[in-house]
């Protein structure tokens, strides 16, 4: 069997050797050179492969997805029928995730872009200081990502909600599904921390009602994808000063226009979808024993549920 | 007995109030209306009150200084002979400063700095993937300020290593000590974080000496005291590159003038000697308690060691 991987073309060596490392028997094709399509029966794609080039493959028993999120694969024409899809579930990816949100966060709860203006008018003057047991955080979406954020920011003494699609129980984290849920937990919360998966229910959660919902002077963070949030309703309570502030790693399209008034929005924090990178030593173990599980017919680890959408 | 209580005009109220909610029969009496010196056998103050002031007072038993660091009461004159100081070791205080700590950890970890200088040029470029598992950070002390630092660094997967001046243990984190390991842990460091009492030992501890051995591109962390770092020496390595950023809370003197130039040093994060604020109702407690301690001639907590300086 060969095995076809698709990348950004500066990071195919990388993540061919990390691939090779945990098995050097593999034989590695970098797309485009797939050579015969009925060698390839694996799959390593990110997110921009086209999935009707997939359907080359008449032999494909395996896609692995290489990153969290794969609302991509959910986009028409989808993954060829009946290949199973992967994702990744990595630890690295994780750990990242939770120290992008965890910088956010106390970015804004310790007042830093206040303290940065100040220091850029040379001003020495202590603001009220936070109080950590009040600043409720409020997560959207509680899976990997979520309760990893929600168990760090609890271990720093945060109070910490999460919000998922069906019930859940977190531990110390009070717990809101649904429609209704979601507004409620909204409107208890301090500050607001993305990291759903994009769904047809999800895209453009974060809207002028969700953020309506909040109290005054709260703080967006989205993680996610761009497709959560309607640009437009979060420009507006930025712009009211309903928000106080927002750290967006995440737009549509990507990347960001020039145009974009996020850009140079004097209370956005920008990084360019950069929160959480797969380091491809990190995740090639998980790779390769998926490419090992589809060859042998055993199921495959970390499977996108089609029906739920992630 | 009555209690003197003295902190900056604009607090003094809540500092009473708090006081007064843990034992509502304490007489307080606000500086500078002290009454008769006679009455005094308490007093509770903040570090700017004048030490040769406290001779006044016969019958003082305890000074409590509103802080976690004391050196202000170690220069001359000192404290009235004879009696005791107690400092505050509040875990609010010490949450504050693991917070501030984390956030400029983070924030140079994740290379905040290059995606705020990107976000200004509009660049959309991911950076590469920083290893938290190989930015190694060194804690200047280790009392509890730098174990609570140590403790949150760690368990957020940085690998942490800790000097003090006597050797000590601290799980999970590589331990060094005296001067010879204060250049060796420096030699080994990515980030240096300063969480020192200042003394005559470490005064001056961050010199040109210190941050030469560190590896080229470091960041410098010091939330201590200004005293600490030699501030011509951190400008230089700044200047030359060696140091790659310098969050610093600290300064000699406060309010740092205007003409300094840490305010406006583009790799400088500058914050007003607000990385941890003393909350009146949490601290309380236990200055009532040492103001019981004091009064029915039981040992103190938290009491100063002059000896060793803090």
């Amino acid at each position: 069997m060969a095995v076809l991987l698709s990348t950004k073309a500066h990071t195919m060596q990388d993540w061919k050797a990390a691939l090779l490392a945990v098995d050097p028997s593999l034989e590695i094709r970098l797309f485009p050179e797939a050579g015969a399509p009925e060698d390839i029966e694996a799959a390593v794609v990110w997110t921009a492969h086209d999935m009707m080039e997939l359907r080359r493959y008449p032999n494909l028993k395996v896609i692995v997805s290489m990153g969290a999120g794969v609302d991509h694969l959910f986009r028409p024409p989808g993954p060829p029928p009946g290949v199973p899809v992967a994702r990744l579930v990595d630890t690295r990816l994780t750990q990242g995730m939770t120290e992008w949100v965890l910088l956010n966060v106390l970015r804004f709860h310790r007042q830093d872009p206040d303290y940065r203006d100040q220091q850029a008018r040379k001003v020495w003057f202590e603001l009220p200081a936070p109080e950590t047991s009040a600043r409720r955080i409020g997560i959207l979406g509680l899976g990997e990502l979520g309760s990893d954020a929600a168990r760090a920011l609890r271990a720093l003494g945060f109070p910490v909600m999460g919000w998922s699609r069906r019930p859940k129980q977190v531990d110390g984290v009070e717990t809101f599904h649904g429609a209704d849920g979601l507004v409620a937990m909204a409107a208890k919360a301090d500050m607001l921390v993305c990291l759903l998966p994009l769904t047809p229910e999800t895209r453009g959660v974060i809207d002028a009602k969700l953020l309506g919902a909040m109290k005054p002077g709260g703080f967006l963070i989205n993680a996610a994808r761009g497709g959560h949030q309607v640009a437009a309703d979060v420009l507006a309570a930025l712009d009211s000063g309903h928000l106080a502030g927002a750290a967006l790693d995440v737009f549509e399209p990507e990347p960001l226009p020039a145009d974009s008034p996020f850009w140079s929005h004097p209370k956005v924090i920008l990084t360019p979808h950069a929160a959480s990178i797969t380091i491809p030593s990190s995740a090639a173990p998980q790779v390769v024993e998926n490419i090992h599980r589809a060859r042998d017919g055993r199921p495959l680890i970390n499977l996108v549920d089609f029906s739920a959408g992630y």
